[in-house]
C-alpha cells in the first residue's frame, strides 16, 4: 500500500486576504502530512503591476504575461507571496520549503503556441520532478510550489496553478496515493455562483457537459474541472474542489469523479 | 580528508549588469562543484522601491528596512535575481535551488537591537541547517541563497550578505573544507579605490588594522574583512576577495589570513 499525499492547491483570493489567510494556515494543522501546496497570486501580481505603472493586457479574459508583467508576477509569486507562505509556516513548526518550477529543475515546460492567441511569456507543464520532491517529503519537509516553470534553456514562465497542482499530483501518484484538494473562496462547485448553498456535491464528466451547456460553469472553475479530470485518468486518487475554510472536510464539498 | 566545498558571494553592482552578469555565469564552469552562491541586491531593490514610491531611508550610509521596504526586498532577493540566477544555471546544466533561509528553516536570525541604531527589520544570524545543505549537495544541488533569514515567529529579515555568506561556510566547515570568495566588480582590495592595480594580494588582521586607521577602507569592504576574520578564526580554510571575472584565478586577488 502506497502512502498518503495530499496536494492543496490554495486561491489567489484567499491569499490577499488576511483574515482568509490566516484561517487558511490554522486549517492546515488538521491536515496530515506530507502534503504540498500549490499557489498563485494573479491579483496581487495586477495590483503591483498598477503600483509600477505596468499596463495588464486581457485577451478573451486571461492575462497576457509580457516581460514586464513577468518579472511582477516572478516578484511577487516567487518572492512576496511564496516566503510569506514559508515563513508563516515555519512558525507553526512545519518546515516548509519555497520552490519556483526552476528550482532543481521542478517542472519544465514549453512556451505555449502563438497561434490561435498570443498569450505571452505562458508555459505548458511538460515534465514535474517527482523525485526530488520525494527527497523532500522523505526529509520531513513541506514543498511550497508557485506558479512559476522553466523551458530549460534560462527562461522562467507563467503557468496555471491549477494545471501544475494536477501534474503534480499526476506525478506523485507513481509514489503515493495522492489526494488534490483545490481550496478557494467558495464552497465547492455551485450551481449558481452567487448562492453559497447551492453546492453540487459530486460532479461527475457528465454533470460538468450538461452543466457547461447549462453555461452555469464559467472562467476559473473550468480548468480546474478538466484538470481534475484529467488527473482523475492518470492516477491521482480523489479530488475535492472545496473551502479554503473546510481542510478538515467537516462542511460540505464537491468531490469529482469520472 | 573532508571533501572541498566552494563558497561565493556575489555583490549586487555585478548582478544588476548585464554584460557583468554573463561573465560571471560563463566563470562559474571554472569552479569545480559542489558550490553555494550567496547573494543580495541591494541596488536593484532600491530601483524597485523608487518605481513603486517608496522613500527609503538610510542612517549612517545604510538602509533602514522598514516593512515596505522589506516587501520589495522580498521581491527582489527571493523573487526577481534568485529566480533568475536559478533558471540562468539550469540552463547550464547546473541544478541550482533558490532559497531564502526562511526555506527548510535554513537560517534563523533575531532582530537587530534598536539601539544605539534602529535600522529595523535587520537580522543578525543564529543558526545555519548544515544538515539542510549537504543533503542538498549530497544530491548534486547548487543551493542558490538570498540575504534573508527569518526569526522563527514568521518574520522575515534582511541581512548582510557578506555575514551569511561566512556564516554558511563556517557551518559547512564542519563537513568540508571550504574556500570562500567574496566576488564583487575590483580585484579585491584596494589601497586606492579609484585605481585597479593597487592590489593588495595579501591582507591580514595587522594590515587590515593600519589600513582602518589610515581610513583607506570604507563602507562595503569593512564587513568583507571582518566577516573573512571571523570565518578564518572558525574553521574556514581560505578565502579571497576577487573581481566576479576571475574565478578562476588567472588574474591576481586579495587573500586573507589571520
Amino acid at each position: 500500500m502506497r502512502p498518503e499525499l495530499t496536494v492543496i492547491k490554495i486561491g489567489g483570493n484567499v491569499l490577499e486576504n488576511p483574515q482568509f489567510y490566516a484561517e487558511f494556515l490554522d486549517g492546515l494543522s488538521s491536515i496530515s502530512k506530507p502534503f504540498i501546496i500549490v499557489h498563485g497570486g494573479g491579483k496581487i501580481a495586477t495590483e503591483i503591476s498598477q503600483n509600477l505603472g505596468i499596463q495588464t493586457q486581457m485577451i478573451a479574459g486571461r492575462r497576457v504575461t509580457s516581460s514586464e508583467d513577468l518579472k511582477v508576477v516572478i516578484m511577487t509569486y516567487a518572492g512576496l507571496i511564496n516566503k510569506k507562505l514559508v515563513a508563516d509556516l515555519q512558525s507553526k513548526n512545519c518546515s516548509a520549503i519555497g520552490l519556483s518550477g526552476a528550482d532543481a529543475n521542478l517542472i519544465t515546460s514549453t512556451i505555449r503556441s502563438k497561434t490561435p492567441i498570443d498569450f505571452g511569456l505562458v508555459g505548458d507543464v511538460e515534465k514535474v520532478n517527482g523525485e526530488f520532491l520525494q527527497l523532500l517529503l522523505k526529509n520531513g519537509m513541506t514543498p511550497i510550489i508557485c506558479s512559476l516553470t522553466h523551458d530549460g534553456k534560462g527562461q522562467l514562465l507563467n503557468t496555471n496553478a491549477d494545471t501544475i497542482a494536477s501534474e503534480i499530483s499526476i506525478e506523485m501518484g507513481q509514489f503515493y496515493t495522492v489526494n488534490l484538494h483545490y481550496c478557494f473562496e467558495k464552497n465547492g462547485v455551485l450551481k449558481d455562483a452567487e448562492i453559497e448553498n447551492s453546492l453540487i456535491s459530486h460532479v461527475t464528466s457528465k454533470v460538468y457537459h450538461r452543466l457547461i451547456e447549462q453555461n452555469k460553469i464559467h472562467s476559473g472553475m473550468i480548468p480546474k474541472l478538466e484538470n481534475s479530470f484529467h488527473a482523475l485518468k492518470n492516477g491521482v486518487s480523489t479530488i475535492t474542489i472545496r473551502s479554503y475554510s473546510n481542510l478538515n472536510g467537516l462542511n460540505k464539498y464537491t468531490t469529482i469523479s469520472l
